[in-house]
This record gives C-alpha cells, structure tokens and sequence, in this order.
C-alpha cells in the first residue's frame, strides 16, 4: 500500500521556499518530486511553465461521463526564518509521538500527500474506478500566485470541463471538528503615504509652523473607525451579502468560549462590529486593519525631527459580494477627503482577491442550479467525515484568504470543497511547524470516501 | 596663523555620534582631538568622567581680576541616517563652493572650532591678553546632555567664579544678519507604547475582533491637537510669560517673508496656533511634536499581521516657564485619559530640558541687578557684529533648545551670550549637514572682538 508518510518525509526533504531565489533546487526538487510521484501513479503529467516557478498539471481518466474532480495544493512553501528558533531542522522531517514537524509539514505538503494517498490506494483497490482527477500543485502559493491569473486565462478551458475544486489548504478548529470552509475573505491592500516638507526638520528651527506628517496620518487613520467598531468609511458595507441564519447556527455549534479566546490573544476587550460576536466577525465581516506604520526615527532614544514623511500599510478583509477594487477607490477617497491641508498624500497599490462563498446542498440560499456533481460531492463529503471522525462536519466561512479560490470559480465556474486538515497548533508559518499523523490518517481515509462516493449518485 | 579649516576636517573625520554604541571609538577620537588641540593652545586641560562620554574642561588665565568667560561647545554629533540620502560620506569633511559638508560641520563642530580659532588667534596676536577663558566642551549634548546636571553639581563653584557663557550653537537667519540669541525652548520628550494582543496575530485568522494598537495609537495621537493649530491638552499652556513687545518688534526687523518660508519647507500651508505668525510661533509658542512612530510590517509588499504594538515618540517644546515635569505628566494624563480600551498604554520617559530666556542691557525688561560683565559682553557683541557684518545684530529667542544654558543659570547664575552661526541652510540634524566657510571666516573676526571687547570697560 503507498506509504504516505514515507513520501511526505520525502516532500519535506525539499526546501522549496518560493519567495527566495536562493532555494531555487529545493523548489524544482519539490515540483519534481509532485510531478514524479503523480506520473507513477499513472497520471498524465504536464510542467506547465509560468514566469516564476512552474504548476503541475495531472490527469487521470478519459470518459467524460465521469465526475472530474480537481484536486488543488500548492508544493511551495514559507520561508523556515528565524530557523534558531526551530527545536528540528525544518528540512530533515522528523516524527515525535503522533506529530511529523517540518517546515511545510501542515501548510500544504502534509494537506496535499493526503488527498494524494487517498487516490492512490482508491486506485490500488480498484483500478478502474470511473472518476477523472487533474492534480493543480502550484508553487507560488506563499507568493501570492502571481502567474495563477495567467495561467487560468489560457488553461481555464480545461478546467471548465471539470466539475468541482477539492482542496485541503484551511483549518480545523480542533482535533475532533471537521470544518467545510464555505467562504473566504477577499483582500484589498494599499500603503497611505502621508509627506509634509521636503526634508526631514528639525523640531526646533521649524516646529510650530506645520502639520507633522505622522500627526496628519494619524488623524487620517483614526477616522477610519467607528468607536462601536464599524469601518468608518461611506459604502464600505454597500451589497454586503446577508449571513444566513443556518450560518449562524453552524457556527453556534463551535460553542467558542469568548473568554478563553481573549485569553489565547491576551487582551481584555474585544472591538467587534455592532451585531456580531468575535467568532462571527472574522467570518462574517469585512474589516480594515493597519498591518504596519511608519516615520522618522524609531531607534532608541531620541531624535528631534519633524519627518518629511510617513505612512501606513492598510489591508481590508473583504466578504461577498465586496469588490476589492471599489473598496480599495473608498478607502482611497475617504483618506483623500479626510486629509488635512498642508501635507500630500500618496498611495501606493498593493494586491488583492475576491472574496468567496459556497453554498452546501440544502440550505435556503443554496442556489436552484448547482451541479448534481458539487451537490454530491458536498454529501459524500458529510457522509464521509461522520463516519470517519465520529461526527458531522461543520460548513463555515473562514476569516483567512485563499484568492485563487474565487479566481477559478471566476474563470471557470468550478466551486470548491475545502476539507480542512491543520489544526491551530501546526504552527504554520511558524517555527516548529508539524502536522498531526492521526488527523492525516483520518484525512486519507476521508478523501478516499469523498472521492469513491461521488462515483455513485 | 591657526589653520581652522584644516582643523575642522580633522574634527568632522571623528564619527562621534553620542547615541549609538557602535560609535564608541568616533566618540573617544573627537574627546581627545579637543583636548588635545586645547591642550596645544597653552590651556590647562582636565577631562572629566562622565556615566557616558567624558566633559573637556580646559582653563587659561589666572588672574581673577580678569572677565572670565565660558565658551561652550559639544563634540558629539546626530546620527547620520538615513546615510542613503547622503551626496558626500558624512564623516568625510568634503568642501563643495563655499561649504563644508559633514555630519556636524555645522552642529556644533564648525561653530566650536569658530570660537576655538578665535583664541587661538587672538593668543597668537596678544599671548598676554588680560582674559581668563573656560572651555566646556562636552559630549552629549544630541542625547539631552544627561550627566551635565551631575557635572554642574560637581563643578557648578568653578564656574560660578566666571562672568558669562559664550557659545555658537543657535542659527542665523541668513548669510547677512546675526541673531544673538535671548532665549531657547524647553524639552520634554517620552515614547508611548500601545500594545494589543501578546503576539502579532494573522489578520485573517483573528481580523475583525480586536483593536489594533496601530489604530489605537492613531486615535490617541490624533486628539493632542486642536483643528487650529494649538495642543490640546488641559493645562499646557499655562503660566507661559507674555512676549515682550520689543520682542515683537525685534522679530519684525528680520522681515521674514511667509511664502519664501513656505517655499523653503516645500508646504502649501502653515500649522501655527491661533494669533501667532509662523516666525513668532517658533521663538514665541511651544510644541508637541511627533518625532518617529512605528509598528507592524514596513518592508516591501504586505505581511498581513496585526501587530502586537507600536509606539510614538514624542516631544514637546517648551517656552518659559512651561516646567518639562509637569509637561510630561499633563502628556501622560492625556493619553491614558483618551487611550481605548483593549490595548494597554506604557510610557519610556526620555529626556528633558527648562526653557531660557536672558534680557540684553536696556530693555524695559531687563533684569536691574545685571552684571556689568555681562553687560559689556552683549554691547561689544553688538559693536563686533555691527563692524564685521555692516548691520547690527537682532536679539530674538529661538525655537531650538539648548538645555544647559538654562542649567548653567540655574546652578551657577551664569547667563549666556549665543551668537548664532549656522544657517537654515545647513541640514542640520538631517542628510547633507554641511557649514558656511565665508560665515566661519566672519563668525572667527567677530568673536575676536567680542573678546577683546570685553577686557576694557
């Protein structure tokens, strides 16, 4: 039987860090090392050549009266830095109790050699089984995708042949809860560049007479809330898609303790918009949040400047139907009209991503021509989760961003099923990344369920 | 004949920025070049330990029937970041025109030569002259001069035997007309920190339910302002002394022109509090600055976090008899006031100066015990200035700060003649510092008067 754990250790012997020239081998090792792998599996392997780092394209199956699943990962990974701070190397795979720790371990090589293992023992166990699989491993997925738009362009064609996107790329909340993440939030990014004189001053020639920048970006940025936790901006909230009242009662389910996650954040408030409880936030609301600010001297001691310059990096987190572009014209124009006389503001554009919603079969908003095949896989995805792990899995929107999610079902209509397989301790993106063999085994033997039940309708 | 330009490449070469412990050797080397060179001058010199950088204090002169005089200066400089901006290495003198460029040709290094080469020149004309000097030459005065009050304990009988301080360490207006500067503002300086969660947290995992402490400090920041230019904190301007309108009047003669001013700044509009022109703000009103504010991710591109802090460094500057303890308290009772919930606000104190303020012989103000010497000191002042610069000097207050003049007063009683002679032009604190060679030449005629001046009644 194909010993996935074996091959994991395998993957993560490869540092494919995507965002550093400097791992250029462990990136084609890794892509190889995928392509390889899905060939002796007896899949129909193509290297599809992008300006960074090449996807794998992988078929298996020719009859298209079968269901045709798309099967997404990523080969690439984040950066093992600061690697002192790592109790293993990150690129020597190593298995303590029921954990395998390694940088990619969880996010996404674990995740991916899962749903892999699922179709190759469902291949081991009945060669003929009438299901058509393309394998999407990309590895620009800690970059951003960048080539992913291009690539959709001139390969979306094939992928509208198929009938829905699997992918194990998100969370669960514990080891007991299977999530099915029906939502992601999109992303809308720009840097506010706030610039008062030409040169940096010296607060005592010069103070008194104008509008420091950091104070003018300050009184910018403080307008764009609201005290009761509201984004403070005119449309912002403007074609909002409701949250469905069974949403709200899926995540009920959670039974999240306010208090304990107060805790595990260390802070002794929440500041949530008016209506929506802290776990309801993150899924269910847009935000706007300052992921850095900057100007004049930050060292230690001091220095009497007044600086010519300052400014701060804003991102929203964006829900359905919010259009990042309109979003980012807003923000743009409320700090515009908010910004006071004397300095000059500038703006520097950043990236995006569309938010994303699935509706699983059976829900009052599911929408009346949904594919028999989507709507199969959903059940067979519940069927295959109660059984496996004891309960049914919960279907919730998530507060995170996978962009080429929406991208695809943009350029090709597929929507996806994202079963969840790390759990808040892999610690991805993080030093001492792991992922969990139990919840891997479960995971296999999950899939394989998933897969084999939509043969059948 | 004393060669001052040479001497002064050889001072700019020490890079002895007081701040940073990396500079430790550049700060030594710029110590014993003073003593050195004073030491070759015939004074009698002693270098006194300090917690940090040591004082040079070098005599010459014993008779006490003579006018003593205290000539001050730093040998320490700002820090040369960001070093990118730089035309020419800043700690290697380079001359370009009429102007040495360097960090600190003009602040204080070239006007302290300036004085040095006075004596000099006149011992080397008159090496019997009937004048006892002091040279006080310390070394941190970019870091708020933090052992000179313990020094003054220590030293404050020696130097209460002399008549007055002199020292170039304030601006001129322009190339033409000298400023004997009457008064400095005050400092008061402290950082304040917000933190929000224990760890900087993902923004899409976590975004919607906490406040940010980037936008916390922007809410704080934003309200130490009025619309119309004042600081807006209960209390701070009180028992600020009137402006005399001599003052007034004084400042009117430099006729400064608001848009050349404007133009100068590269700012379309002025920030000035309410009934004060932009001149008179700077020598009249004080200020709260915001030096520096960081926080979260300000590289490149986006990480999007949500930071687990950021900070502001703020200063105020203060005109008599604005008390800097009392200012910090009032900043402090402000921002805790104002601060939201969620985040929890620490201060890092940092230092502090008094205001000054000395009336020049024969204004309605001027204080009747007045010393003689000191007396003379300002009128030859305005007949050396008048000779070598064809008009006489104006005698303002100025909007920088110079904490130990007042010190000194406070310690010793001693007050202090400033004749300006750096130029707005000379970035100071900033990239590119460089020093008027033509406004050297005057500054050394003029201080050979004033000397000479003050050792016949």
């Amino acid at each position: 039987m194909f010993d996935y754990v074996e091959k994991l250790k395998e993957f993560i012997r490869f540092p494919s860090v995507s965002t550093d020239s400097k791992f250029k081998e462990g990136m084609q090792g890794s892509q190889r090392f995928v392509a390889d792998l899905l060939g002796s599996l007896g899949f129909k392997v193509e290297v599809v050549k992008t300006q960074i780092h090449p996807i794998v394209l992988a078929t298996r199956g020719g009859d298209p009266s079968w269901p045709h699943v798309v099967i997404y990962g990523h080969y690439d990974v984040q950066p093992a830095d600061p690697v002192a701070l790592w109790k293993t190397p990150p690129f020597e795979p190593t298995i303590i109790g029921n954990r395998i720790y390694g940088r990619g371990a969880a996010d996404n090589k674990g995740p991916l050699m899962t749903n892999i293992a699922a179709v190759a023992q469902l291949l081991e166990e009945n060669p003929k089984i009438a299901l058509r699989i393309t394998f999407l491993v990309e590895g620009e997925e800690e970059m951003g995708s960048p080539s992913f738009p291009k690539f959709l362009e001139t390969h979306a064609g094939r992928l509208r042949e198929a009938d829905f996107v699997y992918l194990s790329d998100t969370a669960l909340p514990n080891e007991n809860q299977v999530v099915i993440t029906c939502g992601l939030r999109g992303l809308a990014l720009l840097d506010v560049v706030v610039t008062g004189a030409r040169v940096d001053l010296h607060s005592g020639l010069h103070g008194g007479v104008l509008r420091n920048p950091i104070q003018a970006l300050a009184e910018i940025c403080a307008t764009l809330h609201t005290p009761d936790g509201s984004v403070n901006i005119p449309g912002f909230y403007d074609g909002i898609l409701d949250v469905e009242p069974w949403e709200r009662a899926e995540l009920a389910k959670l039974a999240g303790d306010p208090k304990a996650y107060m805790d595990f954040l260390g802070i002794d408030a929440f500041y949530t918009p008016p209506g929506f409880s802290p776990f309801e936030a993150i899924r269910f609301q847009p935000t706007l949040e300052f992921n850095g600010i900057g100007g004049g001297y930050q060292g230690e001691g001091t220095k009497t400047v007044i600086p010519s310059r300052a400014f701060a990096k804003i991102s929203c987190r964006l829900v359905p139907d919010q259009e990042p572009d309109r979003i980012k014209r807003l923000v743009r124009d409320a700090i515009l009209a908010r910004a006071p006389k004397g300095v000059k503001i500038e703006f520097v554009d950043q990236h995006k991503g569309d938010p994303y919603v699935v509706v699983p079969p059976g829900r009052p908003n599911t929408p009346k021509d949904q594919s028999p095949v989507l709507a199969r896989a959903f059940r067979s995805t519940e069927a295959a989760v109660t059984a496996v792990w004891g309960r049914p899995p919960l279907f919730l929107r998530e507060g995170g961003s996978v962009p080429i999610i929406a991208d695809i079902k943009k350029a090709t209509g597929l929507d996806s099923v994202m079963l969840g397989l790390f759990l808040p301790e892999d610690n991805l993106h993080a030093p001492n990344e792991s992922f969990n063999l139990d919840v891997m085994k479960k995971g296999v033997e999950t899939a394989k369920r998933i897969l084999s039940g939509i043969t059948t309708s």
